[in-house]
């Protein structure tokens, strides 16, 4: 493998010195940019390319030849596991994502594979392994899971959903069920993250983005708790060096004191939370990612800039910040206003990071 | 007017001593009630039965008729004043509330009509009166609006919206017409809402469904500033009684403390925050009003009462609590289980409320 050139990522993350606040973008493979569209023409559906290793590898290169990032995110879908474990993934055009079969039932869940992320979503880790050839030390690769909760509210669903009423009643209702189901998936998760790493990937995230959709104690119930189980058993490094994790859970910002307590190196916040405030509660214990409202990159440049310069001056001087937007860029952003985000980023933070 | 015989809810809304917590439900006159339903159906479209008193007394009392509720609220739509404003309210079968008109620009905010409650939605004032008359003091009313931001963001949104994309465009590139906007709809809320009182709401609340969507410095400058404006102007009280207000801002967790800081007697909080940690926030500044997931009232009665129980304690002692959903009911509960919720209620508070 090539030496890694660009490692403010993991440093950040691991809140040790840098240059600058490193920077990249959820989603930041995706349809705001022309390039992704036509080579998602190329491939056909959205699960053509996440299977295609060359294609993902392609999209997941392009905003890094447009933007000087400081790492990679491998191009997948967050509900692959789900599918591996016999669901049936499908999209239909304009909705979310849908599963053919749901798991609502002791027999639903008994009738679910058993999988090896090795071999069953050998696929993914095709895909890593070429990206992180491609990417020949120029950044870090990031290797991602849905949490265990969140892919349960759509297994259990069937899809995309407001009220979250299958789930929650299950949650309620029959909480041992409720449990099975979690454990199951933090197993699958932990091996299906574990074996990122084996193919490349340099650091990980935990996308919870359903977690804030349960009350305080519901999510340390079942959401906070299934990704310790998750981060307990991640291996600690790859190639000599830690593998930092960052957990994000949507409208997790109340939860901070207890999310910055479960293992993970980083806490990714979304737009609501005000960071200077976050820092201050989560303290030496973790690095925290974020937080820009995405729809700022509707806004002027200008605009932009200076809520780059009031994020960067909320977090303060030194490392432990990873910049990013709150939540994934939307498809109708101007890839010219993500040159402005980015560029503000790079040119106000290395203040902060002054001896 | 008849003289108030159960003054619970205004009392516990002003930290008073009580017997037992009150309680109500968002939405409490609603789809979950075959006998809604049926008046529904008589009145035609939503806006009819909005615009009718008799039905709209008949709705807002079914539910009274039903279950112990210490409190009625008012059956209207909270897109009233934009309606009265010109933009043309309509439903379509399915969807959201829409406006024929929206307002983006400078001439749109000039094109809106000029009102006064009383004139311009007397027909909400004629359905205050007439339940206020058809109550014969038997629980106090609640009145009703709409937040500012709220208003405005279904205003430039044209509709419901999942991304707020005009609207936030609008705050942080046209901060000037923004905030022109919002100065409009804090005086016509406020103007609506004393219409209320003066035609006999004994309570009321500001539905701040939206806010939760800014960032924390969005929050406090768009949307909370606004209700304060509002809070401003109210009158103090109607009867020689205090009239108290509640603020609900769905997603407001993180900003407790400001919100408790805005003039209002009382804070509605949604289910994902933790009543212990929220009344240890806002001390003595103000009551706490919620906030079981809406979605519990799917679950066994037992899980239900079980869940009553955990938020009496995690509130504690003393008065300053109103029990309520954390958002509005939703229209597949079956109405026996809310007979759960309510009794639960009833007989697990009491011990809350001893010397």
């Amino acid at each position: 493998m090539s030496e890694l050139k660009n490692d403010r990522l993991l440093r950040a993350l691991l809140r040790q010195p840098v240059d600058r606040t490193p920077i990249w973008m959820m989603r930041q493979a995706g349809r705001y940019l022309p390039e992704y569209r036509e080579t998602r023409k190329q491939a056909g559906s959205f699960l053509d390319l996440c299977k295609n290793a060359e294609l993902a590898c392609e999209v997941t290169l392009q905003p890094l030849r447009r933007y000087p990032m400081d790492a990679a995110i491998l191009f997948s879908d967050i509900l692959t596991v789900p599918d591996a474990l016999g669901l049936g993934l499908y999209f239909e055009e304009g909705e979310g994502p849908r599963f053919r079969k749901t798991v609502r039932s002791e027999s639903d869940l008994a009738g679910l594979n058993a999988i090896s992320a090795d071999d069953d979503l050998a696929y993914v880790m095709n895909a890593v392994r070429t990206i992180r050839r491609e990417l020949r030390g120029q950044v870090p690769l990031i290797g991602f899971s849905g949490s265990p909760w969140t892919l349960a509210t759509y297994m259990v669903e069937g899809g995309s959903s407001r009220d979250f009423l299958h789930i929650k009643t299950m949650a309620y209702d029959r909480p041992e069920l409720m449990h099975q189901l979690l454990s199951l998936l933090a197993d699958a998760v932990a091996d299906y993250l574990a074996a990122q790493v084996r193919a490349g990937a340099q650091a990980l995230q935990i996308f919870d983005t359903w977690g804030g959709s349960l009350s305080a104690a519901g999510y340390r119930e079942f959401s906070l708790k299934y990704m310790q189980r998750v981060l307990a058993r991640l291996p600690a490094e790859a190639d000599g060096r830690q593998v930092p994790v960052i957990v994000f859970t949507k409208g997790g910002g109340q939860w901070l004191n207890a999310i910055a307590d479960c293992g993970a190196q980083a806490v990714g916040l979304d737009w609501t939370t005000d960071i200077a405030t976050a820092r201050e509660q989560v303290g030496a214990r973790v690095a925290l990612q974020g937080n820009m409202d995405p729809t700022m990159l509707y806004a002027s440049p200008e605009r932009i800039r200076e809520e780059v310069a009031t994020i960067l001056a909320g977090y303060g001087h030194g490392s432990g910040h990873v910049f990013n937007l709150g939540h994934g860029i939307t498809p109708g952003v101007n890839p010219d206003h993500v040159t402005a985000f980015v560029d503000a980023v790079q040119e106000l933070s290395p203040q902060y990071h002054q001896a």
